[in-house]
């Protein structure tokens, strides 16, 4: 399938979605649309991913399937801004497929203008309507299961599921991805958006992914969400800590995050602290342990550097630790089989 | 308002929303559905709340303004069992209240009687739709905020939120309920009912309740939800820890509960675990502190026996403690305020 990614003034330092697509993806990327960045390259910013043009808006775009929205803004809203390039794929036939909260089939022109050319709006964010509340089974299945945990939002959590998860299959094992967000449900093909699930379903929603593959893999990685002291999706998080009841957790963090991703008047706590909360939190209803860490160092300029931080983290931790995009993952998928 | 109350085959022990209702509203209660104890009173169960007659259907109900569903089953599913005496309610022209997770609107039978017969279908429980993300500015309200924790479901966090408000205000505090669940809102008349929320916006929709009261009042009594260890609800506790930001918080338990409730296979933490998880997990988003337990000793047979349950109660928490509904509230309250 051939694709065009929509990540107007946010690639790609906070296209996130984007990103994930690009590098995790099986499609064809045709074009990622950024009007402040047109005429640009995406391995001009980020090189170890596919490459694909930048372009100002769809009139750019050759032949392409599906336009896909590559940002998920705080709230999850859709932006007046990108209204014109969502018409314009819809009346070249193309799909569109979104994460967001804002559903574009909901939305009167889109859904007129899909079924005048025969296209799909694909929200993939909406969650099945046959959800339920947990049964507190998942800790039952053959599968031993890994959940990603963060400091924050943004910090590399689906990244880090994805790398071991493919780390994992590179070495022999049946290694399956449980996608709870809007890219990892992009990149799989399916999954539950557990962050928009009813509130008292969300333990629920992830325990039935677990039942439903937890017996035909060795491995599942779980995409975790936000973080356990964020005080916006803090919720989310620890819904899906319960719901998983992850044997193993592997802690992601983002070099010199200090402070929580748009509510700067929160400081982290240090990072013992979330290993604590993560493990005592979970213990009752089934022990899992912080074996590893992930530090994302997008932002650390130098393989020098960015080794040093890396370094600092696992003794912060007192973990194997590691960057799995820039370095090698042994040590942290030895510490996670 | 006169109104009846459904709880078939599970008053008193299994039917909270209905004994919420009766001990605090302001309707007039005619009657208490319970196929299984018609004939009975309610004060033949419970002494010292509203007394009505319980009767086994709508056949045997005087004249009402409305029937309120009074059970909330694990699912907040609609039992068919129950159908007949909401069709019969509609058809006498009566509203009907529900706090279910099936929302009774969407029945097209009932949509449908309403419709014919004039009256009113009101869910509770399905939220308003501008909810969004928490913006983390609960803590700057004027109010000092008080919320109920709990150790499990069903051990008194509304009752418990219910009892101190109206022990604040006969002291001459200016105090206000914030209701988060569907007995709350049946009883105050308005809130969000957190439960139901999208995932993403359960702190929100209680810090969006926190902001519109919180310069209003000098003390805000926020209605907890489930437990923060719950295999199937934990992700709205910690939502809702995060997005009150208490400044105070009581532990709420009940008397002999050693396992939770529906999922035996689950054992309660020992008490000063839920100090450390609920202060511990606050303090990185606004530090609160367990300053006071309740306990309820409705299993407790004899006033003395439930005193001393009550004691040892306060020891293990090492703090003050009591059974707000059968004792004094007093060394509680003086804790709180």
């Amino acid at each position: 399938m051939r694709i065009a990614i929509l990540a107007h003034e946010q690639f790609p330092g906070r296209a996130k979605t984007a990103l994930g697509v690009l590098r995790y993806g099986d499609h064809e990327v045709t074009a990622v649309l950024d009007r402040d960045r047109a005429g640009e390259r995406v391995s001009d910013h980020v090189p170890d991913v596919q490459d694909a043009p930048i372009v100002g808006s769809m009139d750019d775009v050759g032949a392409v399937d599906a336009l896909l929205i590559g940002i998920a803004p705080i709230g999850g809203g859709f932006d007046e801004s990108w209204r014109s390039d969502v018409r314009a794929a819809l009346e070249r036939g193309c799909d569109v497929v979104a994460g967001l909260h804002y559903f574009l089939a909901d939305d009167d022109e889109f859904a007129r203008l899909a079924d005048e050319h025969g296209c799909e709006l694909r929200d993939v964010r909406r969650p099945p309507d046959d959800l339920t509340v947990a049964d507190g089974v998942a800790r039952e299945v053959d599968a031993e299961v890994i959940l990603t945990v963060g400091t924050d939002c943004s910090v590399g959590k689906m990244t880090t599921t994805m790398e071991l998860a493919a780390a994992a299959r590179e070495r022999g094992h049946d290694a399956a991805v449980v996608p709870t967000g809007q890219t990892g449900i992009m990149v799989e093909g399916w999954g539950n958006p557990v962050d928009r699930v009813v509130s008292d379903f969300t333990a629920g929603a992830v325990e039935e992914m677990i039942v439903e593959k937890g017996d035909d893999h060795d491995y599942l990685f779980v995409e975790g969400q936000g973080s356990i002291v964020h005080p916006a999706y803090s919720a989310v998080t620890c819904g899906i800590l319960h719901g998983a009841m992850p044997d193993r957790m592997v802690l992601c963090h983002r070099a010199g995050r200090e402070r929580i991703h748009g509510y700067e008047e929160f400081r982290l706590p240090a990072l013992p602290t979330y290993v604590d909360l993560y493990e005592s939190l979970a213990a009752p209803v089934h022990e899992g342990t912080v074996v590893a860490g992930a530090l994302n160092t997008m932002d650390v300029a130098g393989d020098d550097a960015a080794r040093e931080a890396v370094a600092e983290f696992g003794d912060a931790l007192d973990a194997p630790a590691a960057d799995l995009v820039r370095f090698d993952p042994d040590a942290v998928l030895e510490a996670v089989l």
